[in-house]
């Protein structure tokens, strides 16, 4: 790979612009999106194509709102990635060169992966083959306005849970393409992803080496159910945090089930959940299972284990703990230098930028956290 | 009060036998029971009494397994608090004389806060009516057979969520007791407990000096829906894992619907539902709330703040991290000074006895966990 070189010297504290090693900068979590509903239109059967001029795309949504449009990013005022100048409001990141220009060549990013937008929605539609078409148009469409258009990028195709077989399909369609890294899927779920019914999807992931990715999205929305195991919350902000709660019983789900048992080389990435979810996690889990392991005994590791060989955590949204003595607790409590990624979340209001996320970081550190845990965890 | 001698002294580690104040152990997580369903008929309304005779009390439980009997605690092996003997195979803790023997007495036990057994579930009954009569016989009857035993009792008191009206109806037939001091409502719920459709109950709580017990029971069963944000996990050590994420859920929502606010007075006690989840709250919900306060201008100080004085945390069980710099740490960041006070979850297999629980606490911690803290939440 050819290192590309910034548009501007990086020097904010804590980050350098100079390469350390051939890949330097991996950011896990961009959102690439379609301006317009219309857009997906082509890319649709015709049964779906009409039903959706007719009626909408119907992707559920949860009635919660999010930050104000004039709290978007300011520097993408005026372009199409900005909410407040997005005809249907919804999908910010549709703008290949804006993000080109602004984000990776800007911070020197050598990879980007393409996480979706839009339809995280369509895992929780019950109608399973609209909802697997959807998430087909929208692959379909990520490749031709995205993925050719620039050789950093790798992608987490979208697959629908609704139906594993329908998700399996998809997987078998693009899973070949070495572009192709992963799978995304929603936080909202009717069921924790360990659950059985979802197996095959993680057969089919672990045959073509595609990372599970996780991301917030379809909480309390369509099949989801309520975002919270005490219901429904009422503002925005709690369902931010219901976010480590879901990624907490997601991450409990698989290592109760056995799925890293089962599929010993499945890897998990769970983004924008924020970090310290996992630490409690793992010690709650480890101390429990010690005690109720008869209960699931195909479970034969320590919890954490499982979680450190198999689960990899987002960086964003980073937490801000009280002193910076608590911070480094932080990483070293969820074992950093193993489980942490670097995502930016472009290009959403809440996103972290390469230099500024996190203090200087130790060089190995640094390396592990901004690139090679995710070279590992994508086999790049 | 006189301090009671303990019948034997302690002398494990990180504990002392010496009295510090004159309120040196106060246990805020000891669960009273009755022996059969049969105890509570004389103290419900005839029309009940009759339905429970014909059908049984039609608690809503949630289908998951226990630990297995032979795990309860092997010192109650032969008492009626032990599972294996007790006829209806639910409650444990339910010999006034034993609790007193091996527990009270044993650790020089000031004050125990009774946190009830199983009725937890009358919360998510649909007939709200039958749910608050077996609140309130479950009351009567631990008047009669516990609280009028032992003047080292003080209680929280069942009611039902189901409908605020009959739970505040419950506060003022008991509240002015001074041995209440508590109400005792379980982690399972509809709705987070911030919802406007509680706030009676905390107005009367308020009135009357209670603090809102909260406690891991009814999840996942009758009205409370998935005990998480997505869906029902399969196995009970999930369901274990869901109790800090069910915590979290209220606690955002306590502060996020400006409760602290309308009820300056108000505190919350969270029991067994671990500690970690607390700090990750509080940074990430502080964090957003920089961002997202103008949905919640009620929301007048950090979530932190709100949290730090009208929150508090239960020790059981007591995360157990890798190393001992993380467990100070950890009760750093969560301000255990003022928000962590001590439980044994007696009589449960996964109790906690106050010499064992923790490593050596300097002194003035070891005074705020073991005791201050519940002196001051309880206002004894």
């Amino acid at each position: 790979m050819v290192m590309l070189e910034g548009s501007r010297p990086v020097t904010a504290p804590g980050w350098t612009a100079q390469p350390k090693t051939d890949l330097a900068l991996i950011d896990c979590d961009v959102h690439q999106g379609y301006k317009k509903a219309d857009d997906l239109l082509p890319y649709l059967p015709r049964v779906y194509r009409e039903r959706v001029t007719d009626q909408g795309m119907l992707i559920p949504s949860s009635g919660y709102f999010n930050n104000p449009k004039r709290a978007a990013r300011t520097d993408l005022v005026g372009c199409d990635a900005n909410m407040a100048t997005n005809k249907d409001g919804r999908n910010r990141g549709t703008d290949y060169e804006q993000l080109r220009e602004i984000h990776l060549d800007l911070w020197n990013v050598d990879k980007a992966l393409l996480t979706g937008s839009g339809t995280y929605g369509a895992s929780v539609i019950p109608d399973p083959d609209y909802s697997a078409a959807l998430c087909r148009a929208f692959n379909d469409y990520t490749f031709e306005h995205w993925v050719e258009k620039d050789d950093r990028f790798i992608v987490a195709i979208s697959v629908s849970a609704r139906d594993p077989q329908r998700a399996v399909e998809e997987i078998k369609r693009l899973g070949n393409d070495e572009r192709v890294v992963a799978i995304m899927l929603p936080t909202g779920a009717p069921m924790p992803y360990g659950n059985r019914f979802y197996h095959p999807i993680w057969e089919a992931c672990a045959e073509y080496g595609l990372v599970v990715g996780i991301h917030p999205g379809a909480e309390g929305a369509g099949m989801a159910g309520a975002p919270t195991g005490v219901g429904y919350p009422t503002y925005y902000i709690e369902t931010r945090m219901a976010r480590p709660q879901m990624a907490m019983a997601h991450a409990a789900s698989f290592i109760a089930e056995g799925v890293f048992e089962k599929f010993p080389t499945l890897k998990v990435l769970v983004d924008e959940c924020d970090q310290f979810w996992a630490v409690g996690l793992m010690w709650h889990m480890d101390a429990d299972w010690k005690s109720l392991r008869e209960q699931t005994p195909w479970v034969k590791k320590l919890p954490s284990e499982y979680f450190l060989e198999h689960i990899r955590v987002g960086s964003q949204p980073m937490l801000e703990p009280e002193t910076n003595e608590q911070f480094w607790m932080m990483l070293e409590a969820m074992h950093a230098e193993k489980t942490l990624v670097y995502c930016s979340d472009w290009p959403h209001w809440d996103w972290d930028d390469p230099a500024t996320t996190f203090p200087k970081l130790p060089e190995r550190l640094h390396r592990r956290v901004f690139a090679e845990n995710a070279r590992e965890l994508f086999g790049l």
